[in-house]
């Protein structure tokens, strides 16, 4: 495969100036530091084709619902996240020509991400259309330190002229999302200032209130020695911005540092809000921008230490998965359990910015490896601070009693996707949510959550569950009519294997912590018992339902079956289509593709990797190899689960082949949709390859299990985790297994199914045979 | 029940002024003649509530699909009627003060549709604000002779005053759309005039060009002596009026008598269209309202000789029925084969306008019965017009070969639904359109349409039917997976047994008529043979997949099964449900419906009603018994094709029962949705419902079957219908069916299963015991 960006194992580079793939850049290249973020535009004017875009993490909007046929329970409103203010702007006019990328001869163009130490840099020679020729050179970042601040250095010299240039860093709030309706604009102002070298702007949404404040500030120098123009000052409505002129000789390099404070009335009082921003800004200046690099590189080292993945012998694979977690680290950070991860992270607008179960399903074993443990914690917060909307949107669709339906895309809790056979039937998603339950209690051997605040959310999911269950008297078992599962290619199908799995086991989870609880917090439980209304009743109830659940399966073929009649389906394999027709959701119709027997990703597979041991790998293995041949992998999300259980059924060829969909799914722009943002959340799928997949890492009864093999031709992999507060580096070759705990703290781990306790700060070394 | 509006045999009469029910009024008032129609607004200006619309057959505007997840295949362009110039309006100033019911005191207030000549009537006093009073009367119709021809007698007379009458006679083409997106507008104006006693306008639809002019011209008198008073002139952006002064004594009486032409480029050259529009107008004021009006009457009275269903005993019957007969013929005349009936006729805007399955399940059997055959024949060419455009959007959908898959709803031939799981699914359409083929020639014995067009449009569905079946290696039988039946209370269902009979169905009848040709014109169906590249092998391919086609059913309740699966649902009747819940679909969420046993409209039923000669009595029975107590009739085509089969199997309190859900749904706005039009295509099955129904009519092999009955308290009922060239008046009691042959055409009749031939002009009189 041709690679349109430089292999490099730290560096994301673009080499020469491609307005086509601009877009593509735009999001590759974003910016982020969990609070706020910015894809990788221009400073300068560009009349080129650019999705603009600066998102402020938590700033959402309730847009009105688009919708061809209004049916019952679908939501009025539905969220996206804003465009705002846009911080980055320096317009440049040489000798009263702009600079502009599309209008110039562009020349040694380069866009480097520098991941180690989270910056983007950007070089260039233009030559402009009356022959004046300027080099600029651009270094910018958000600080992963300051979560308010963005700073960039932009520097430039005329290479064959003299003349005069005109600098004007402005900030502007006339910005628009292209995903508006109407090509309606979301922002009020409610005030601006500009005096010389500091300028604001405060906006508020149009609804909800939300206030958001800019405020730059800058320097220049001249060939290194600071200079202070006289400054023009301009404004108009949303918009602020200085001007300056300075005359330069051939070669003279002028540099403009600008300095900017993005905040927001999420975290400051309304009032306050202009005095504080406009203080981060100057602070920023007055540390400098040195100063605030060195910071953000060693907050980046610091993430690197606890999260980095080294491949030797393939620097494809190393720069895919570095980017990977390099974005992830940029999107969200763990400090406020308000937000959470959009599909596209800070990198577009695509899916509203909004909340899915991949929260849950990919990211939340990421975090939990690579975080410390409160950063998966405030992820389960989220979702319990949003209850009691669960509660009301299963009210809506006819559910009682406490019950909860948490919305398939949201971002205060609200439901925001309106198409029936996701909104109402995708109620797999419920079940992901009592898995992270499961999944951080079970990773990080944390069992406070439960009474705190998880078991509100177990009980409301199973109480759910115990109504949306039919009794089929015909098969004298519970069914689950009326469902989508995972694989979105079905819709309103019966008997989802995996969503009738996860219910069942969502009820079984509860009844367990109702145990444990009842053992070791009986206060707290009673509490909670009178709170809920919870009736013993309920458990017999539920132990009902788990001991009669109807479970599709092909006993012939020994398989799960992915719903009731999916053998009635003509059984073609994704081998045998026709090349033309793939990807089928480019190709075929909506009814085509349902009547088909192809899958988006095989649900029943990810039944299977989330309650592995329940199964033999025999079993594992049947499964695999009837759903795997008929999974198109049309989800970005499909193929990291199908590597970790080739791995697991010791198919490595496969393992190494899906791993690849996945892990350069953005840089190689593979699904063509990169330019609405990158796939932030299938990253840490990725993420789960390595390191469940090649790693073969799990935790079962407290105890960290590795069952490592390495692609043919890697040379290492290792990788960090933390758990329970030791942080291990894993490294693995064809010949090896080298496991350093850099921390005082002793692990027990089962490797190659050999117990290994491991002292502080020891070398385990395992020779493989 | 109370009944809004007064009882009464052939008229339906408002008494007082009820703003709130003026948009309910102004559908049920609406007059039409095939080629336009108008809601019954009122033509002073009126500030109240009202739903403009003025509506020109087969004039359409291609509005953008509104969507809230896009899938391929989804239609870009949806068609909508739209509401054109308004042509009733005369503006009455009153010594300055505008004549608006809104803003009077409103007495004596009368509105009265004449079904038996035609014509809608208004009269009322009205106390302005400055407390003069005034009666007026109006009198207006379109005529069903003259079809672009509109005529209003507007009576004003002071009762309490002497004072300035200002009149403004005006055409508007500044109307919306209420349906339109952005609250966009359609028509472009091209050219207007205005002269004393002259006006026209024409405008353009701003997509597709078409092009309507309407001319108005009037004449005025007072105590009537004709007046011609001077005119002031008005025009502006598509408008045009004359302005009128007329000093008035009290109890003087001015009338003026408003004449206008509506014509489109659909039926005439665009260069002259003005011309001939004028024209006509100016013929009409020639030839003058008596003479427009007694046109009218006897016009109706021939509709009625043809079309009537008579009562007696029963006067809310009466009057609904001949409501429902009234309004199909204001709809369609069957002159033009380019045109369809939309579910709201000319009442309203909703559904667009667009075509419908409706047609042919529910409409073609009343315009067999009721007009000409030509009628029926032009419904048979409107689909075969259309071939090309389903054959395309077939091909839109992956199939080859020809298949064709008539669109869900359109205007041209195009799609214009987009929820999938309709637009793509619900395909049972398609044999419908077949079937109405089967229809004509089996009630008329013309079989010349077979070989002229019919054959053509037969294949291309039979070729649709067998690539959309799947081969189940599971069943080892063919099965059609992913289908939304009539019932649309059920969606992606596999074997629906609606839709496998129908598919089947289709492909045999298709097999027959190949037959037919051989035998009779086999050079044209050689001709045809190779036009539509038509193999053999395709014959074997049908009959292989007639022969081993599913069927679900259920062996022990002797039932066939609406769809696979269905006895997974819990079994509750609609007897049981909580009254709160009903309806349903305004009660409910989409999945919950879905997931329910609760049906719309059973489309088992309607399978057995369509292919009844193929099940015993007892069969019917068993299947009537098990579904119609789960169908909560939630579409307004579900009870007629019930009554029918309650009929059949001899339940003729249900049968009763289902005929009073429809007969009157708009009159007494059952559904509380008749604002938005009236059910136009529904009032057909409740024609149906009475004469299917309660008359038992059927043909079959060329004979007339009827197996009447009457409801209990009433009289006795009789209707009017056409077969083969007789002209019956089929009349029963309790006690005796009368039939007497109105024509000299013998006919061949099977009563009560006994054979009596009936000579022309002949009375058949049969005791019942």
């Amino acid at each position: 495969m041709k690679h349109y960006y430089k292999l490099d194992e730290w560096n994301i580079i673009e080499n020469g100036f491609n307005a086509d793939k601009n877009e593509i850049s735009e999001s590759i290249f974003s910016l982020g530091n969990g609070n706020m973020g910015q894809r990788a535009n221009f400073e300068e004017d560009y009349s080129g084709k650019s999705l603009m875009g600066n998102y402020i993490a938590g700033v959402y909007y309730p847009d009105k619902t688009r919708v061809g046929w209004w049916k019952n329970g679908y939501p009025e409103y539905f969220a996206k996240v804003l465009n705002s203010t846009n911080w980055i702007g320096i317009s440049i006019k040489i000798d009263g020509l702009p600079l502009d990328l599309a209008k110039c001869n562009v020349q040694e163009f380069e866009r480097v991400l520098n991941m180690k130490e989270g910056y983007l840099q950007r070089n260039f020679k233009a030559v402009l259309m009356n022959g004046n020729e300027v080099e600029v050179q651009t270094k910018r970042f958000i600080s992963m330190v300051r979560g308010e601040i963005g700073v960039i250095k932009y520097s430039i010299k005329p290479l064959n002229f003299k003349g005069k240039l005109e600098i004007s860093p402005y900030l502007d709030g006339n910005v628009m999302n292209s995903d508006s309706n109407y090509d309606e604009t979301f922002w009020d102002e409610i005030s601006k200032g500009v005096k010389p070298y500091d300028a604001y702007v405060m906006l508020k949404t149009k609804k909800l209130d939300f206030h958001i404040c800019t405020n730059m500030t800058f320097e220049l120098t001249k060939n290194g020695e600071i200079i202070k123009p006289l400054v023009t000052l301009n404004q108009s409505e949303k918009y602020v911005a200085n001007s300056i002129s300075v005359n330069c000789d051939k070669n003279d390099e002028i540099v403009i540092y600008k300095y900017v404070a993005n905040t927001s009335s999420r975290y400051y009082e309304i009032s306050e809000l202009i005095k504080i921003t406009r203080e981060l800004a100057l602070k920023a200046k007055k540390d400098g921008f040195e100063m605030l690099l060195k910071e953000q590189s060693e907050a980046w080292h610091e993430k690197w230490k606890e999260s980095d993945i080294v491949i030797e012998g393939d620097v494809s694979a190393q720069q895919g998965i570095r980017f990977n977690i390099f974005q992830l680290n940029q999107t969200y950070t763990g400090d406020d359990s308000r937000l959470n991860i959009g599909p596209k992270g800070f990198t577009g607008e695509k899916y509203g910015g909004g909340t899915y179960w991949d929260t849950e399903a990919y990211c939340i074993p990421f975090y939990l490896s690579t975080s410390k443990k409160r950063v998966s914690k405030n992820l389960l917060l989220y979702r319990y601070n949003q209850l009691d909307k669960a509660i009301e949107n299963a009210e809506k669709l006819g559910f009682t009693n406490g019950a909860a339906l948490y919305p398939m895309v949201t971002m205060n809790g609200e439901e925001c996707h309106n198409e029936w056979e996701i909104t109402f039937e995708e109620i797999h998603r419920n079940g992901a949510i009592a898995y992270a339950i499961y999944n951080y209690v079970n990773y990080t051997g944390d069992k406070s959550c439960l009474g705190e605040f998880s078991f509100e959310v177990l009980i409301a999911i199973s109480r759910f569950w115990a109504q949306r269950i039919t009794f089929s008297a015909s098969k004298n078992k519970y069914v689950i009519l009326g469902v989508t599962g995972p694989n979105e290619y079905e819709n309103n199908v019966n008997n989802n294997w995996y969503t009738n799995k996860i219910a069942c086991w969502t009820m079984q989870y509860t009844i367990k912590v109702i145990d444990y609880l009842s053992k070791t917090e009986s206060k707290r439980l009673s509490e909670l018992v009178v709170k809920l209304n919870f009736k013993d009743s309920e458990i017999t109830n539920w132990k009902k339902i788990i001991k009669n659940m109807y479970y599709p399966q092909n006993k012939d073929l020994g398989i799960f079956l992915q719903q009731d009649d999916y053998m009635d389906k003509e059984q073609i394999l994704v081998k045998d289509l026709d090349k033309k027709d793939i990807p089928i959701n480019q190709n075929w119709s909506w009814d085509r593709i349902l009547r088909s027997c192809f899958i988006k990703q095989a649900d029943v597979l990810q039944g299977i990797y989330l309650f592995e041991n329940e199964y033999d790998v025999a079993t594992i293995k049947r499964n695999f190899d009837f759903y795997e041949p008929r999974t198109v992998h049309e989800s970005s999300l499909s193929p990291c689960i199908h590597t970790i259980l080739a791995a697991k059924i010791g198919n490595h060829a496969k393992a190494y082949d899906m791993y690849l969909r996945a892990s350069r799914l953005d840089l190689d722009n593979y699904n063509n949709d990169t330019k609405d943002g990158c796939h932030t959340t299938s990253m840490a799928g990725t993420w789960m390859a390595v390191v469940h997949g090649f790693g073969g890492l799990r935790v079962i009864d407290n105890k960290l299990i590795l069952n490592p093999f390495i692609p043919e031709h890697w040379c290492s992999c290792s990788f960090k985790i933390m758990f329970r507060d030791a942080l291990l580096n894993i490294k693995f070759t064809k010949n090896i297994i080298q496991i350093q705990n850099e921390n005082y703290v002793p692990v027990n781990l089962l490797v190659y199914g050999k117990d290994y306790p491991l002292n502080g700060n020891d070398l385990l070394e395992i020779k493989i045979q």
